[in-house]
C-alpha cells in the first residue's frame, strides 16, 4: 500500500469519529524519525485541505503549576460536553518529552472528562525541530478538527514564549491566575497579558473578597493596555473548583466571545495567522538552510565576534558578507 | 582627499565637541543618496570602534502627542545641564520625514535648552531602508557619544513599533502618560508597557489626586507583570511642567537606575544589545536577497496564494521550495 492510501484511509478513518485512528495520527505527526517524515508530511497536509473551512472553536487556556489548571479544564469541558459540545484537550508541556506515562497523568488528572466519550485527551509532545512545538500543536489541533471535535482547547503551562506561540493559533487565549498572584514577586510573564482576552482569577472558593480584589485589579490593568483585538475588550471572571457552577462565567465568556455576530472577525483573524505561519515557516526555513551552509555560518561567526568586539559595524559586516554569498534557483 | 581621510577627519573634529561637525554627520548617516553610503558606512564603522567603550547614559523616552513630552524635555534637559551634564536629543517621528523645518520646530518646542551650550537638540529622520529607523538612530546616538555628550535622550511619539525599537538600542526607557490615560480608549500601545523602566504621570499640577490615583493604578498594574530587568522593577513617578522642580522625582529615578552598582547589568544588556542588533541585521540583509531574487520571490508567492487558500500545508510548501534553492559562497 502505498503512503498515499495510507494517508487517506487514516483520514478517512479519523473522519469517522475512530478515536484509535486520531490518537496514531497525533503520535505519527509527533515523531521525529526520519522515515515517519514523508508519511508525516503527507497527513498535515491532507488534514490542513480537509479542514480548511472548520468552524470549531479553537481556545488556549493557559496558567502557572498549581493556578487549578487541571480543575477547570475539568469542570469546563464536562459543563461543555452537558451543553452538546465535543471537546479535546491538547497539553503542551515544553518542559517535558512526554510519553504514554502522561496520557495516565491526564487521567488522574481530569478524571471524569477523560472517561466521558464526547472528550478526548491528549499530551501534545514538544519536538525539537524547526517550528517544533508550534507547528506540531497547530497540525495536532487540525486533526483534532478532522475527527469532528467542535471545541479544541490548547492547554499550556505558562512559562511565555509557548503563550504566545499558542495565541496565534487560536481564537480564543484564556489566562489562568491565582487572586493572590499579583502580591507574588514573579509577576505574569512577558507578552502574556497582552495576548490575553479572558482572564480568570480560579479559587475563588478560597478567599471570595481577595479574588474580587484581584479582579478588580485585572480589570484596571487590562483597561490600561489596548487590546489586540478589533472588536473584543479583554474581561475578568472568576471560578471556583469546587462549586458546581465553578466554571460558568468561564463558560459564558466563552461563549459570548464566539458569538456568530463575532464569526467574521474571528475568520479574518485566522487568515491572517495562516498568513503569518506560512511567513514564518519561509523564513525559518530558508535561515535554516543558511546556517547548516558551513561556509556561510563560519563566516557569519567570524563577523559576530568582530561586531561583538566593537571593531566592526553590523551593517558593514553585512555588506562583506553579501559580497560572497550567491543566491539561485 | 580620500573617503577614508574625509572620515577621520570628521570623526576627530566631531570628538573635539565641534557642533557643526556632529550636524553634518548626523545629515551624512540619514541620507539615502547612493553617493552618500560609502561614507556614511566608513563613518559608521569608525564611531563604533571609537565608542565601543562608551559609558553614557542612553534613555528613551515615549509618549503620545499631548502628554507634555516637549515640556518634560526642556525641564528634565536644563536640570540635568545644571546638575553637570552634558544633553543630546535625538527626536525620532516615524510619521513625517523631518527637514530643516522641525530644528526650527524643536526650538520652538525646548526654547531654553536649545539656546543651551551644554545640549543638542536634532531631529532623527526615518529613512526607509533595511532596519531603518533602528539603524540610523542608533547611529545617531553613537556620534552624539562621540562628540562627548554624557547622557542621550532618544524621544520617541508613542506609535507602538518604534518604541519597541528604541528600547533595544537604550539602557533605560522612560513612558510618560497623563493621569487620564487609563480612562481614555485608546490605551497604552501593545508592548509599550512591558518594556518601561520608568512610568512618568505628568501634568500633576492639574490635578494632584488624580495624578496620585492614577500612579497607583499603574503601580499595580507594573507590578503585575514580570520585569524585563534582572535587577529593576519598574517604577512609577509624577511630574509637573509648571512647578520649578518638575522633574526632581524623574531625575532621582534616572540616577538611581544609573547608580554605579547597576552597571556591570547596564554594560551586560548593551553586549545582548549588540548581538541582537547583528542577529537581526543579518536575518534581514539575508532574506532581503531572497526577495530580490525574483524567481525566489515569484516562487514564494505562489505558495503564500496555495497556503492561504488552504491548498497546501506550509512546511509541504517549504520543502517544495527548499528542492529548488541553492546558495554559496
Amino acid at each position: 500500500m502505498s503512503n498515499q492510501d495510507t494517508v487517506h484511509e487514516l483520514v478517512a478513518s479519523i473522519s469517522t469519529g475512530h478515536r484509535r485512528s486520531l490518537a496514531i495520527a497525533l503520535s505519527l505527526i509527533e515523531s521525529s524519525r526520519d522515515e515517519d517524515k514523508e508519511l508525516s508530511l503527507s497527513l498535515r497536509e491532507l488534514a490542513v485541505q480537509k479542514t480548511s473551512k472548520s468552524n470549531a472553536r479553537r481556545i488556549a487556556i493557559s496558567g502557572a503549576p498549581g493556578v487549578g489548571k487541571s480543575s477547570i479544564l475539568e469542570s469546563l469541558g464536562l459543563q461543555l460536553v452537558a451543553n452538546g459540545h465535543t471537546v479535546a484537550v491538547l497539553t503542551v508541556d515544553p518542559s517535558s518529552q512526554r510519553t504514554g506515562g502522561s496520557i495516565l497523568a491526564d487521567k488522574l488528572r481530569m478524571p471524569k472528562l477523560s472517561a466521558n466519550d464526547k472528550a478526548f485527551i491528549r499530551p501534545s509532545a514538544s519536538r525539537l525541530s524547526i517550528g517544533g512545538v508550534t507547528d506540531t500543536t497547530r497540525d495536532a489541533i487540525t486533526l483534532c478538527e478532522l475527527a469532528g471535535y467542535d471545541t479544541i482547547i490548547v492547554e499550556t503551562v505558562g512559562v511565555g514564549q509557548n503563550e504566545i506561540a499558542a495565541s496565534q493559533m487560536v481564537d480564543l487565549f484564556v489566562l489562568l491566575t491565582l487572586a493572590t498572584a499579583g502580591d507574588e514577586m514573579q509577576g505574569i510573564k512577558r507578552g502574556i497579558m497582552e495576548v490575553c482576552d479572558v482572564l480568570v482569577i480560579t479559587k475563588r472558593d478560597l478567599d471570595v473578597q481577595a479574588t474580587h480584589r484581584a479582579a478588580a485589579v485585572f480589570r484596571n490593568a487590562l483597561h490600561l493596555m489596548a487590546s489586540h483585538r478589533p472588536d473584543w475588550a479583554p474581561i475578568v471572571v472568576t471560578a471556583s473548583a469546587v462549586q458546581e457552577d465553578g466554571s460558568v462565567e468561564l463558560i459564558n465568556a466563552i461563549d459570548s466571545y464566539f458569538d456568530v455576530q463575532r464569526w467574521p472577525s474571528i475568520l479574518e483573524v485566522r487568515q491572517q495567522q495562516r498568513e503569518q505561519w506560512f511567513d514564518e515557516t519561509v523564513q525559518s526555513t530558508l535561515l535554516g538552510i543558511l546556517n547548516t551552509n558551513t561556509t556561510i555560518r563560519l563566516a557569519i561567526d567570524q563577523l559576530r565576534r568582530s561586531v561583538l568586539g566593537g571593531v566592526t559595524h553590523p551593517q558593514q559586516a553585512i555588506q562583506e558578507l553579501l559580497s560572497r554569498v550567491q543566491i539561485s534557483m
